[in-house]
């Protein structure tokens, strides 16, 4: 067996990882793994300043640390850079738990020491029975493909060079180097999971499979291309049932019924919109249900129209015309429109629902926000009456008025949704045939 | 939630497993699992037979559980079918554990009776418990992304139609209907490690996770349809990567490296061809190796040619020509030829090597065995003569002469390897440089 430090080369050069070059900041607990990245960073003669973070949730301790850490560059020579942390609070304040609100805290500052001081990357001292452990939570905490191919070396400006070692290896240098270190903080929750499948799972389980730990390595080395190619699927899939329609997004349902993992590829399709793993039945339920339901995200609304899903972000969705090709229910910025033929041709007294002479209608019509210049015929009025003259006489307050939406033929206004229909439409002594509006 | 035959029926239908046509040959053990199973088969109106293994590995315990069975067909007025298996035999005959002597003399016989019967298909009571198991033991064991899709409802003619079900549910409907049956066989080894992961692990793990059942569920949905997106990929860099080119297949080294995970699409292309996992190693040498480099598994052959991987089935191999376009390590049938330029032009003396008149060749030669019909003009001879003729002269017995192999150019014999070259290529007094073939 080779030493740490010419394994720790190969690796950073098998993975392409960083060189001399470089200008590496270092994520220094002051444990163990950390003060080994240092010490062997040092040794191969790389270029890195040494960052810690004091979260301040172990009183004195942590102050130790700190010192510990401040030390150790000094010895070494290096740029430090701290910051403390009312980790508690952050917590607090944002709804996290204290290990996700410390996790939030750390990279974020992390990127910022590293963007204002000039650093390339980001070094952290992450080893391979880390590795383990994280995928081991992930399997059980419930994960997809990804979480069991664990942490790569590289991720964006956060590198991993350590990630070949296990803790044993680590813990062997540091003895026969003689290296000090502190106590790696471990009250956080996240570190208590951790240390109970460290400490207590994978020890019962080496009983049954002695080599345990090197067949989860090899899972890791395998999952991780069985992700690459499974991406790559994915990939091919968002190419081709993916289509940029103006500023929309159609996805042919039926071609999308036919692939042979429909849950799977909505549900990376939809990832970068920010729909979430647990909103799946409900968007799966389109596939099946009429035109016009939908599911929204933070940023989008995916929408069933007759043969496509519509992506929409939800900015455009506010003022973004909806085309009636046929009779069905159709969604808008302020609710939906159901438009169906009816032969009943009483005149409705629901300012909300609108009969029209069908005879007079061919499809497709246009639901969209009014806008000046648009006019009609009031129904029971002669003439033509600007939109905004009639929103006057109506007494419409400037906010509502902004919410008015017409439905239009031919450029022709039928509607004002929710005011008046138009009279050309109206129903007459020989209507037979009705077309119902009726927003909800 | 519904009851269990209504969600045994859901499942059937989902799967598309089977119907009330279909004949289905039951694996019974006597236990709870296999007991429900045939209750709710019968319930349904499904048409099926029971069959039962006796391992012979508890001696009276299995004999009872047969008579059990055997009853229990009776009862329910079904064809019944069992066997006796000395397992501990078989096992120690062809070297297996007796949990994989088990299995294999398990399935191989329902096979038979299923064929025998014309049955349609046979159907286990494994359920989500044996699943999670399962999925568990392959983990920890080491697998790909194959091993944690856990178990299909369908594969091949064998059916599991209990696989929705958990094993508490099993056990809640045998009480339900007061349903009697034998403690199932737990003397195999496997059952051993899978109640370790049953009654040990999982129940620790459910405190720090108490989801974790429907967790490991979940991932195994998602690892199926992950599964598939991977095989998907895996498909079209079959389609593109390997060539068909006579009876060989060829494989672009090039292309193949630069495929995004060399090492799993090698892997998956080559596993019918009957490489193993282990192998990979050697495999993955060949594309830094030269020319000639191979390696076996028990029916094919993967050669390394210049710009390609060249898979051949052994039969194939054992006469199949090899083309030399210039100086290298070729690999044929009896060996390695070794193909040199060289300026000595001593005459050799060992008749496994031959040094001809460079000037006198033009690549690419061709190596192959010699057929009926072949002539050539033997070193020191001025008239042609049949091999046929030569080999008798040289009193070769006919094993010695089915092996013979001869190396030609524009179909000229140059050599007849291992023998004799020809005349008309032999080294003259103006020879400056040689082309030297040695028999390896």
């Amino acid at each position: 067996m080779q030493g740490l430090p010419e394994r720790f080369l190969q690796y950073i050069y098998k993975e392409n990882l960083f060189n001399k070059k470089n200008k590496l900041l270092l994520a220094v607990s002051g444990g163990v793994d950390s003060v080994v990245l240092c010490k062997l960073c040092h040794i191969c003669g790389f270029n890195f300043g040494i960052a810690h973070c004091n979260f301040q949730l172990r009183g004195e301790e942590s102050d130790r640390d700190e010192a510990f850490v401040k030390e150790l560059a000094e010895r070494l020579q290096r740029p430090f850079y701290s910051v403390r942390f009312d980790t508690k609070a952050f917590a607090a304040e944002h709804k996290y738990a204290t290990q996700e609100a410390a996790r939030i805290l750390r990279y974020d500052w992390f990127e910022k020491v590293r963007a204002e001081n000039d650093y390339d990357f980001i070094v952290t001292a992450h080893h391979a029975d880390d590795n383990i452990e994280t995928v081991l939570m992930n399997f059980f905490r419930g994960t997809g493909i990804r979480g069991v191919s664990g942490m790569k070396p590289r991720n964006g400006k956060i590198l991993r060079p350590l990630l070949f070692a296990k803790r044993k290896d680590l813990e062997d240098f540091q003895q026969a180097e003689g290296l000090s270190f502190v106590q790696d903080n471990s009250n956080l929750s996240n570190d208590y999971t951790r240390n109970f499948f460290r400490n207590t799972i994978l020890p019962l389980i080496a009983q049954k499979y002695p080599e345990v730990q090197d067949n989860l390595l090899d899972n890791i080395e395998r999952f991780k291309e069985a992700e690459i190619l499974y991406q790559h699927a994915i990939a091919q899939y968002r190419k081709k049932l993916l289509q940029q329609n103006g500023e929309d997004i159609y996805i042919p349902v039926l071609l999308l019924q036919k692939t042979p993992a429909v849950q799977t590829i909505l549900l990376e399709l939809l990832r970068p919109y920010d729909f979430k793993p647990a909103q799946l039945p409900d968007i799966l339920g389109l596939l099946y249900s009429e035109s016009g339901k939908y599911v929204l995200s933070s940023t989008h609304r995916i929408l069933r129209d007759r043969k496509h899903l519509i992506l929409s972000r939800l900015q455009e969705v506010s003022s973004s015309p909806v085309v009636i090709e046929q009779p069905g229910n159709y969604v808008f910025a302020n609710g939906t429109l159901s438009v169906k033929h009816t032969d009943a041709t009483a005149i409705p007294t629901d300012p909300k629902v609108a009969c029209i002479d069908a005879s007079a209608i061919q499809f497709p019509l246009l639901l969209r926000p009014w806008r000046t210049g648009d006019y009609f015929y009031p129904l029971g009025m002669p003439k033509k009456k600007k939109l905004s003259r009639f929103f006057i006489d109506n007494k419409l307050s400037m906010a509502d008025k902004e919410k008015v939406w017409v439905v239009e033929m031919n450029k022709k206004i039928i509607w004002v949704v929710g005011y008046r229909i138009d009279d050309r439409f109206k129903i007459k002594k020989q209507t037979t045939s009705v077309l119902r509006l009726e927003w909800k």
